[in-house]
């Protein structure tokens, strides 16, 4: 039953707060402690965030890609844990990493395990393809 | 129930196939087609390999790196996948992408979501860290 709710849960996060930019709606999907524990190439990677903070970390990744979109391949629920793998994709309309936007669509895949605390997320440990992202934005700044 | 047997399973063939070399093993842990869904950068993405197949991908992926050792984080089982986080880490003693064996400790870590049969794997949707082995590869070359 809370395997459930949490997987529910977590689409929801995914559709309303990375993809949807709903911004306010933070306090709802996150507790007041959120651990990055793993995410080699995020500038978090190792902190933990308070709900501005959080806010700060997706709007600061959003603005290059503002229709950025996720959408969950496998979601599976265990113990206070639960793991998805996903598809991401975005026009890169905004400067990133040193790459001017280029108005092409970049594509992603990546994985995470996210932790629970009742219907909250407390943190995450995830890894994406930044080499496939990187080698996208050198091939359209070529 | 059977998901603690799986779990089990996953972590053995992690130790015995994929640190340990115990290529003879191969078909007690693996189902007679192997598919590999997701895993950029990895020459065998997209494949669907046979015993034989599989044997190769693992001891060509070896080779530069005869002393690997993957160390699972969370192992979340639901339905019929079972979810690992993990640390990988291994000397590079063979030369790898155009990267001469530099005798340096290489580490990284990933994500991958394997499909069973029964008690056997019958494929993954994998993300590892390949942006940061390319760079350690890079500094040590430097």
């Amino acid at each position: 039953m809370q395997d459930a709710q949490r997987k529910a849960r977590l689409t929801e996060f995914l559709d309303r707060i990375w993809s949807g930019g709903e911004y306010d709606a933070i306090p709802d999907f996150i507790a007041p402690q959120y651990v990055i524990r793993n995410d080699p190439g995020d500038p978090w990677h190792g902190q933990t965030l308070d709900h501005a903070g959080f806010r700060h970390r997706i709007e600061t990744s959003r603005a290059p890609f503002p229709d950025q979109a996720f959408t969950p391949v496998s979601i599976l629920a265990d113990g206070d844990e639960v793991a998805v793998s996903w598809h991401w994709k975005g026009t890169h309309l905004g400067d990133v990493s040193g790459f001017t936007a280029s108005g092409k669509v970049i594509k992603m895949t990546g994985l995470t395990v996210y932790g629970f605390e009742g219907l909250r997320l407390n943190g995450h440990w995830q890894v994406c393809d930044r080499l496939g992202v990187f080698m996208q934005l050198q091939a359209n700044a070529g």
